[in-house]
């Protein structure tokens, strides 16, 4: 699990043992609850839409005054875009750890990682949808998050596999094949995925293998 | 080209000769001035955003109050979403004529088809860049013009080849290759067009062919 703790300095820590036993302490807990912060705005968007979300009930909700959350996150923008780079780590996450198999041939290595990636949409089906279908284009923050989760998660995806990333239109065929996958996707969950994730997976994987192959000629 | 002119009530004149002077002539008047306001309209939101565009510089580019304006689309989104409808039709009239090849052959009439679309994209790149990456969530009505445009669309294009439009696994398979041509057509935009033309549309034509296979197996 990916957090945004960051790392506690140790060499500080050394350099100034008067303060060992009460300055990590505190600084763990502002991260502790950072972490609590974050996790509570995970599900509260990942239900909700960002107008039907209120700060005074994410207060509430977290047992804290309006005035500390404010402290962590000055905006209600703020805290939106910190639970959505949060909910981007973890899709990474999940799809790289599904896709890192002991398996050494790519096309399982990839088939592996789709099944993480699916596994997950399911999970986060509202957010999913609501970012892809209209999210991206409303805040410029959000939408570089979603690029830079595309690329993240393509090159995850592509690892092992024949891509040559200089040429532009092995590049062209690998943003087209995202574009399959989350319209294929989307479809898939407005279905009520009637077709087993199997199918949609092994489809996935086999016009991936065609893109490819057709930019190469 | 496709226009908003309504048909000219043929049978109700008759039925009328008295007015028959003067009535058809008001009315193709008023039609001709729509027609002119959406063409304006077609241009102007063309290269601007929804917000950059003010009522006043339509009716002064029209040589119109904004009064007369208001008479033909009583807001400002209204007179938007009514050129971005007009917009649309003329995509897939354009996708649909070039498509329409004397070549029986289904593979040669989607190459074709899929000519029309880039060549209609390069000419118009500004609004089908803003429409697919964000405006699309905006506004319902503007969601669902691009949504019903998309259906056409594909439909066009896959006349005469071999989909099974009630199978659930060969429907994300079309909506998904939908995605792959709008994401890499966004990305070969981008990217200045540095590909050729021929080898995108190859690329995309190809990449169906898999899709359906795919599905179908």
């Amino acid at each position: 699990m990916v957090s945004y703790k960051e790392p506690v300095p140790r060499a500080r820590r050394a350099a100034a043992p008067a303060a060992r036993d009460d300055a990590p302490r505190a600084r763990l807990d502002v991260d502790e609850r950072r972490k609590q912060l974050l996790e509570l705005g995970v599900q509260t968007f990942g239900h909700k839409s960002y107008d039907e979300v209120s700060i005074d009930e994410l207060a509430a909700a977290a047992g804290i005054s309006k005035g500390l959350l404010y402290h962590y996150f000055p905006t209600k923008k703020d805290f939106y875009v910190a639970t959505v780079r949060e909910s981007a780590q973890r899709f990474v996450e999940r799809t790289t750890r599904a896709g890192a198999t002991s398996d050494k041939d790519p096309l399982a290595r990839l088939q592996a990682g789709l099944d993480g990636y699916l596994d997950y949409v399911v999970e986060h089906q509202a957010p999913y949808a609501a970012l892809l279908r209209s999210g991206v284009g409303v805040d410029p923050e959000v939408a570089r998050i979603v690029d830079d989760t595309r690329a993240t998660l393509t090159a995850q995806l592509l690892e092992g596999t024949a891509v040559d990333a200089g040429d532009p239109l092995m590049r062209l065929a690998v943003r087209g094949w995202l574009g399959f996958v989350e319209h294929a996707t989307l479809s898939w969950l407005d279905g009520k995925r009637r077709v087993a994730r199997a199918q949609l997976r092994d489809l996935l994987a086999s016009v991936l293998l065609a893109a490819l192959q057709g930019a190469a000629k």
